[in-house]
């Protein structure tokens, strides 16, 4: 990509550099984290986020922890890397890529007969940079896929961030309008807020913007009158988990968009990759929706309004039934009617599991 | 009504007291506007709010304003109230309401032959205590006229506030589920939180909490997923203007909540007097959406979230067709489709003016 698109995560020499999003958009800032201690805290607070980045995230600082402690034959070389695979999955225990990234980067070593501390070293962190190449072709392919579906001069409406800072490359939803906009597309973005945690306002739109796209901000109950306007030609969303007929669980307020882009007749694709899809869940009310905590809705870092004796209801996503989304964008290209043939052609046993 | 509800407005020996809506719902305090110019503040920047008070709010301002200036005679007192009228409608220049009220209370004392100016005062006073002794009225009877449709034990949906808060007295849209509570149903409220201005967490959240009633703050874009999970049973939302066919105009957001309500079966009502058709316009497409400022889009007052180089769209409200609308409560019962000869029935040229 030519596009000027950040870089999430990246080894360098120092340490593990990652954008600090949690100070996005207001500043940009690299920090470096020097010890597996800043590391797992920069896991934790958020600093880096998004299922693909989390995982190369995860592999680095396993590489980090490795160098740092240096150990001094094969036997203590294993066994630095088990206690710390352990220990940094603990960072964030829900995040499934953690783990699938220590999991993987530990394989190669374990399963490999160098006995060179040093050789081990670069088995290892070539694993770990391995995953980020992956990712980063796993968003170009989605991207190619996609391209072709934005309206050349018109308006694309997303919601939540499912971009490059989600990923160690152009993103998910996000990957087919940077590659359109490559190819010499013009058309403008809009960006629901997203609330709680306003990922759309505070990244969606940084990134966009920092790669030169038009982007507009509106609040997430203005979605239904946009698409009512008719100033929107796509809408393209990414996914945490998609059920095997493809019921698909994205952050919550998805949903609500794809009804109203349901009844103004604009087609609502869902980008992500292989490793979304759920295969053992047979539908979506079988995903489990975890509900976050209620100070994410009494309101924001440095302002509290909500009314003290009220409640509050937090589910971090929810669930679009199938029947509302045109097509599935991935690096296989795009999975169309009907999904649950059509996913398992993809991803099933018969297809080659992702 | 015997439970908790807010006095907005009243006229006090002390001048108008309102309830200071722009410290809800961290603080509840009263501010007594002892001259016109606080009480012209009061209107201007919110402190009051919601059309029905703040046309009780003009009559009480213009009777401030003759008290305070005691003409010495009918030549002065038409004088005064004249130069006032004028002067209190710039407050808000695009509130329809607190024009009719000035119009109507300088309307009873131009058309009076009374010459004593005590005599013109109490003549004014009193129809500005008429304007708001009708607004209760008019939300009590919006109240028996949907206290039926909420569900016993069930879930009751609502968005922005169309409450107590908003009239002199039992609301609109939470009139019925007020009057419901007091006939001994039990039920519980879920508000939308609607942004950008965040009235359902603030001011719905909270008065509904006063009066006993519970209620639980979701953001807008959870609407969607809680109509899917079955526990709402009835979707009631007030109007900003309502047409001749029956489209309804009310805060940004309600057309979304609409058309999840339709997807998943659940009734959606517009609770409204009168005074809110507007029989001038043929259908939703004629009437003008205001748009307003970017910072309400950019973040809340205490927080600044969005990215800068993105623009904003900030419509103030949205348009719902009749066709996702079961039906109108109002003053005069329950309005049934097809909507366009019922409201013509009820206040059309046929039916009397409301």
């Amino acid at each position: 990509m030519t596009l000027n698109l950040p870089v999430t995560v990246a080894w360098t020499d120092g340490g593990v550099r990652v954008l600090d999003q949690t100070l996005l958009p207001g500043e940009v800032r690299y920090v470096t984290c020097r010890t597996v201690e800043e590391a797992e805290e920069a896991i934790r607070s958020l600093r880096i986020r998004g299922a693909p980045a989390i995982g190369v995230m995860a592999g680095f600082t396993l590489a980090l922890a490795l160098r740092i402690e240096s150990p001094g034959d094969r036997a203590a070389f294993l066994e630095t890397v088990e206690r710390y695979r352990r220990r940094i999955a603990e960072a964030r225990p829900t995040a499934v890529n953690l783990e699938w990234a220590l999991k993987r980067v530990t394989g190669v070593v374990t399963s490999s007969d160098l006995e060179s501390p040093t050789d081990l070293f670069a088995l290892l962190l070539g694993e770990a940079e391995r995953i980020a190449a992956e990712d980063r072709e796993l968003c170009d392919a989605i991207g190619r896929a996609g391209a072709a579906l934005v309206p050349e001069g018109g308006g694309v409406l997303t919601h939540c961030n499912a971009g490059a800072l989600a990923t160690a490359g152009s993103g998910t939803a996000l990957a087919p309008l940077y590659r359109a906009w490559e190819e010499g597309k013009r058309f403008e973005v809009f960006a629901d807020e997203t609330r709680p945690l306003l990922q759309g306002a505070r990244l969606t739109a940084w990134e966009l913007g920092e790669a030169g796209i038009p982007v507009t901000i509106l609040c997430d109950g203005a979605a239904a009158s946009l698409l009512a306007s008719g100033r929107v030609g796509l809408v393209i969303v990414g996914a945490d988990r998609i059920a095997a007929n493809g019921d698909t669980a994205n952050k919550i307020g998805t949903y609500g968009v794809a009804l109203a882009a349901e009844a103004h007749g604009v087609p609502f694709y869902v980008a992500a990759p292989g490793s979304t899809f759920d295969l053992a869940s047979a539908e979506g009310s079988s995903i489990p929706i975890e509900e976050r905590e209620e100070g994410e809705i009494r309101g924001v870092p440095g302002a509290v309004w909500a009314a003290e004796r009220a409640r509050t209801w937090n589910p971090s996503f929810d669930v679009t039934p199938a029947r509302y989304i045109r097509g599935f964008v991935t690096e296989k290209g795009i999975l169309r009617p009907p999904f649950g043939p059509a996913i398992r052609r993809a991803y099933g046993p018969e297809g080659g599991s992702p």
